[in-house]
């Protein structure tokens, strides 16, 4: 296939709607003052190649993107034991509900819901990983230096309320093992990364091909089994609570970010990132999911 | 793939199993006396090649499997309509829940919770189409004649006091245009239908060949997208609240029945049907689920 | 106090905004077309002295005001044996709410919501007694024969699906001991019954004496601790989910119904009806809760 | 009537199931080394009579009980535009829950529940109000200095994680104007205060005689309005989600805290404290309440 093609296609078809529809996530100044006016959109094979378009080479803040990377640092270090803190069901629920916590006496749904992915971060922190690793591990498999923006940490800690009210709800329940203080500040470093579309697509590479490294053909990421179970956690509760949606119109796992990101995989063929700053109302790129719908389309490829 | 041997196996390792754990549904006599000394598995290929072991000709009450059916048929007849009154996200809670329903003004999630699937029967009946035009849908698909069971359709209209709630409850939103009583009529004699795995097999088999008549090639069932929606369906939503515990475990577009059967796609190669009576927790058959696992884990295949 | 001067004064002060603001009940034609341009108040003392002003002779359908004398029925059958199957806390939910239900497996929070009333008919029928008896506790108590519109009856049975919800979600808890459709026979005659205020205000005499019946002073409808009871009821979960909102605004118990009508008691001293059917967003008559504040504020009259 | 002797008769009857049933609080160690082997009871009429017995002079964390005096000092200062910020209806959920709060945006359903309570404090500290104010207004109620522990309220801090969560959850909708640290700095230091049964039915006359000051008869500390108010929001939301019960079985206002005291109003005849520090479910005293239920049954006070 012209990957090439279709992608500068799918630009051209979508261009002329940018700004037109969704708003920028507005919470923190630093998310607010982001154009709409950008789309960028990139793929990267199993075999390495390339394909990108668009405003692919410009870094956004991943947001909770960076819930699948640390995800994957969580399966490496404690495998099957992470479920003892976390579910892997589909929550219902908008990403930043109380509701089913409280119901469920503290254990997230799964682990891309915020609380869920603070409750990954109090792992990694038990096991003496900070975003200093993350950072580590994402610059490895985009094979380029990857950085976070110290300010957007900030505002996110200054006004996340939600985020504080989640975590300490959870240790009021006794699910985190370490303080709150702590435990926010790695999740809001995390979600504070910048990356390309084009490291992203990079990066999730070993999500396509059964684990291995995108750069170190030799070194297994996660085993093939576990990249199979992240794919399938990216699919039933990767996109907030538009999980259904999108499995019915995409038909790909993937994993969005208020930044506007979305990063998608075609098992054991591609893996995908587009880009575009305005949101839905549930939290995810208007026109990405227009274009990952495009891309589906047009290459037939889906996983049903 | 040896697919025989593979099932013989699966059969050989689940058999000293039987009658361990789990329950039998037990919520109407005619279900309850089902021994769950029993354990049949059947599969079809693409390309029309079969294998079975175990209790694979035996029919079974496909409950809750029969909303696979009776949605593709309201695809067929409504298409995109069909979403107007229906939602298609994972509903987070157990699949005779009324709260979120309630919350939701009567809209149901997904057309396989219950009462998305009491929603799907209203839609067939204003389209003129009642259980005759079912059960012919199902002979025709598997090629042989396919029967339902009064007396469980009787027991079901008699005891089964959670569904007449949960449709007077979509009536009282003005979510049915039937009467309430003719819905549900339809909705226990769908359940009633009997099938064995072999039969259940064969007729899914539109779903792992874009949407073709497994017996008649030159039919399209539905189109190759709707099934492909359907199977996305099928994984997010078809395994009561236990969609991403299959996802993760298994990695197939699943849907199950209280009666202990369970159907899963292999898209673009085969339809797969397991069926033992005990059932877990969360309403799916134990042991179906264990050698749907094993079968996964032996042939390597999944959509992940 | 000169009572009949307060009563007028309140009927002056109301009157010129009838029709105004607020709905008549809408969902049963018979209610429907009730003209909004009414307004009835009477009361009756400790002492046998009456006052009555505007409608106070019009008969209006009694609605969820029968729960308060179908709960004195069953105090007097059943005593406290009556709480194993409803509770006596206030639901924080609208009158028709599952979602408790649903949490709380069956058991109503309280015998004034509509699962609490319909499970408090059932009591009544498994101890023998209809909607005859009922009538004829009321005939008795207001000493004039009361009547039931057979139309009202018919209609609520007709469209009251979520009564019917309710009804079948019980039963399917195992929490209703008599047929469903029996069940809600009683409970939909039982809200047929039509009343004037006059009837209204003596029939709840026993209220405010110690549990004394108004017309035959040797004779205890309920004991004085039950009255006390019944009152406490009605104060914390009298008049739907604005039961802290009359308590705040008037400090009198309170039983109300969408026919417009709320009976009120000052213990040891009086018992108070106004009527006016349109109705606040809560399903209370918008004037009647005005008037009862203007009488609290008039003659001091308040529990607290 | 002799209310020395009914108290020392309560006493007698009480003593003997000291420790036998339920649990003092456990939460923070200053809390849980409290000997349940104590109960107090102590009376003060509108005329000045006093009546106490047993262990009524000990001072004991006063706890949620504060949140009556906080209350009371914001309808000082702000009257009626207080509730843009705080219902008035029961909430039927346990007091900590942040369910309802997410459902209705972060407005506390009543000023008793922890969330209400720490909405009224934010309203103190925007009017200039701190812990100081408080414990001059109950110094000046009660006409003896009461002071607060500085552990208890250090360990509520570090250990009140659901507190915690309560007041974020609320900022997140921005409902509290002042920072979540001052807030809860507030709440954690009111509920720090420590009082005697006897303190208690002291400051709390103002309630049983028309808000007016129980040592200075010439100042109003709140408008008899407002006092019969605060009544009322006592009897239906001053006791968690037991509101109901003590309404039915005791009937009259009362306001408890997890340090075991409950305090209870009869309007116009005297205000009343029970204290034993073992709890019930719902976290109010066990003996207490049984205390006050005999109390009333002795006396025949009750406002039903």
């Amino acid at each position: 296939m012209n990957f090439q093609a279709i992608l500068d296609d799918i630009v051209a078809t979508v261009k002329p709607q940018l700004g037109a529809q969704g708003q920028v996530a507005s919470y923190i100044p630093a998310l607010a003052r982001v154009s709409p006016q950008q789309f960028g959109i990139a793929l990267r094979t199993c075999d390495g190649l390339e394909a990108a378009s668009g405003d692919f080479a410009t870094p956004f803040s991943i947001q909770s993107m960076s819930k699948l990377f640390s995800l994957t640092m969580a399966m490496q270090h404690l495998g099957d034991a992470l479920w003892q803190r976390i579910g892997r069901e589909p929550s219902g629920n908008p990403f930043n509900s109380l509701v089913q916590l409280e119901n469920e006496h503290g254990k997230p749904r799964n682990p891309f819901i915020n609380a869920g992915a603070i409750a990954v971060a109090d792992r990694l922190l038990s096991h003496g990983d900070g975003v200093g690793q993350l950072l580590e591990l994402l610059s490895a498999l985009c094979n380029e230096p990857v950085h976070l923006d110290p300010e957007v940490a900030q505002s996110e800690a200054e006004t996340g309320f939600r985020n504080h009210a989640l975590a300490n709800f959870m240790k009021s329940f006794g699910k985190l093992d370490n303080p709150v203080a702590a435990v926010l500040d790695l999740y809001f470093h995390q979600c504070a990364i910048r990356m390309s579309c084009q490291q992203m697509a990079r990066a999730a590479g070993y999500l396509c091909r059964d684990g291995r490294h995108p750069y170190r053909p030799g070194v297994a990421v996660v085993s093939a089994s576990q990249a199979r179970r992240v794919n399938a956690l990216m699919l039933t509760c990767g996109t907030y609570d538009a999980a259904g949606e999108f499995a019915y119109r995409i038909g790909l796992p993937c994993k969005s970010g208020v930044g506007g990101g979305i990063v998608a995989v075609v098992p054991d063929q591609l893996t995908l990132c587009v880009w575009s700053p305005a949101l839905d109302a549930s939290g995810n790129s208007l026109l990405g999911m227009q274009a990952l719908e495009l891309f589906a389309a047009r290459t037939g490829l889906s996983i049903f």
